[in-house]
């Protein structure tokens, strides 16, 4: 009996890690000291124009977004949510990306499978400036089912300690909503089982309200809002960041506030897109059931000053980037979601 | 409908959360400048002793001795390994650990599992020096079977840059094992398929030559390597760390050979414990495929130039770690294996 036997193939591992460390490669820049392959990634940090530098560290999934994934048959977009995902976790507390790994474990070495996931992963980690230095690639027979994956992703980033966020928030300050561009990576337990179970949609199936398929829908990129948001991070304008993730807005909104501050967030502020509507639609979903598990359409909210919402605004405008004022910073805990 | 009623429990994973931040903070140094539950761990390095300091990232899984764990119901072990795996991993390019961040995903949010998981994590984080900074634990039904889970470790350390390893590995050096206390972390689906399926063991069952029972004999330790070799590393005795992993003897020490060298393995310099005897035998497992597969026994190899041998032998007694002369250095590539 040998490993392959087991369920284990050694041979088609090692095909995966060399298609993985040419689009590894890819993402490199002159503070990357090794190409994959090594025991660890090594990574020379040039943190020249720091006083103070602090490092900022994170991980996270996609969730069952892969399902998705794996019922349209599509694994790159996973592995681009899953970098935009790790930067806005980061850039929430005003740290800039250094470098990225990933963890992909799959029920059987699939290298073209792999190849597509890395792909997302690399696209993602070039246009955010944060090299793919390392990662792992586990083959799990009795984990996962033949087909099925998970992918976790830990990110380095860093900030100068005075500038980290959030920092300053005041009854007063405005949020000011970036648009998602659909479930980001949250919510998809209850999205797929509304959608594919209740509704009984296939992924394939054109949706007129969606101007999509089901799948295209659900697989719309996270996005990452590096590049809207570090200019007025530079500027000193941000107060605080929110990446709405899983919690919605009742869950992470508190996350950057004082205490004894709460939030007050206008419903009719921006456009809810078709998708949420129809998930809310089709599983009876109460108003609250809905924003404490999905974006509803904005992916970040910026707390802002009133003072500098004017700049704030023409900044964001002259990158491309919408935005909408969602609501602001009361005095008195909780957000409370107004008609 | 809501979130729950789709198979995720929202209330459960909040109490889980309150569980690991405990646990967590009982692994913070003064340079964690935060608590977990902010959205990214914050970590201020003391890089002042280093000229060049380099950051060196490495990621890994525990592979299916989640399996074991799940079927003896220990697991806090995995969670140690996960740790120690992940300190093995950057030690072998001479760095020493800065923090850890962990993924832990399971089919249904289970907070004392996730204690017993994280107090693993926790356990090793305080004995590496280690600080255990953030994480992501996900509720995946429908990914992962209602009891089973996965494990992703995330390991920031630092070196000096010119005393990254390897360095100056040349023909005649010596290869010293230090031994392991189990499988680790590799290997264990053939394990499990051949002491489990083909053997028919349950592992509760208690095997005289074990002298412990099969759970606990595949559930014992990863071990780390650090405290042994920390004072090696800082007197530059050690030319070449070889962490013996999913490859075993032949995939993992070339890694570290310069071109044109290779290494020979005297098979009978170290005594190999019971557990692979007992796998190899009941799986009829050829030789090679053993030690492609299995760490045989030694965990760690130190590669040493012949001059330095004695002192690290004697470093390592003084610090009570038993080390085998095990193979050299030789010209030619490859692995050789010698009865």
């Amino acid at each position: 009996m040998d490993y392959r036997e087991a369920g284990v193939d050694i041979t088609a591992a090692d095909a995966a890690k060399a298609r993985i460390k040419a689009l590894a490669k890819a993402t490199f820049n002159p503070q990357v000291l090794t190409e994959i392959g090594s025991f660890g990634g090594m990574f020379r940090p040039d943190l020249s124009r720091y006083r103070e530098p602090v490092l900022v560290a994170s991980t996270d999934g996609v969730g069952t977004k892969i399902k998705v994934a794996i019922a349209a048959g599509v694994h790159d977009t996973v592995g681009y949510d899953l970098v935009a995902h790790c930067v806005n976790d980061i850039l929430v507390q005003g740290a800039l990306p250094l470098f990225f790994l990933d963890y992909v474990a799959l029920g059987r070495m699939d290298p073209l499978k792999v190849e597509k996931i890395v792909a997302g992963f690399s696209r993602a980690c070039a246009e955010f400036g944060c090299p793919l230095i390392g990662g792992e690639t586990a083959e799990m027979p009795g984990t996962y089912a033949e087909d099925d994956y998970d992918l976790a992703g830990f990110i380095v980033g860093v900030v100068e300690r005075e500038k980290a966020l959030p920092r300053g928030v005041a009854e007063g300050d405005v949020l000011v909503g970036l648009p998602s561009l659909g479930l980001h990576t949250n919510g998809y337990s209850l999205a797929r089982k509304i959608l594919l179970d209740v509704l009984g949609l296939g992924v394939d199936q054109e949706v007129a309200e969606l101007g999509a398929t089901v799948g295209a829908a659900l697989l719309a990129p996270h996005r990452g809002y590096l590049a809207a948001l570090e200019p007025l991070l530079e500027r000193d304008k941000i107060r605080a960041l929110v990446h709405i993730t899983g919690g919605g807005f009742g869950g992470n909104i508190p996350r950057v506030l004082p205490e004894g501050l709460g939030a007050r967030v206008r419903k009719g502020s921006w456009d809810v897109p078709p998708l949420f509507r129809l998930i809310q639609k089709g599983g009876s979903v109460p108003d609250e059931e809905m924003y404490r598990t999905f974006n509803m359409g904005v992916g970040m909210i910026a707390v802002v000053s009133p003072g500098d919402l004017h700049d704030v605004e023409h900044s964001l405008e002259r990158r491309g980037e919408t935005s909408f004022v969602i609501g602001s910073v009361v005095a008195g805990p909780g957000v409370t979601l107004e008609d």
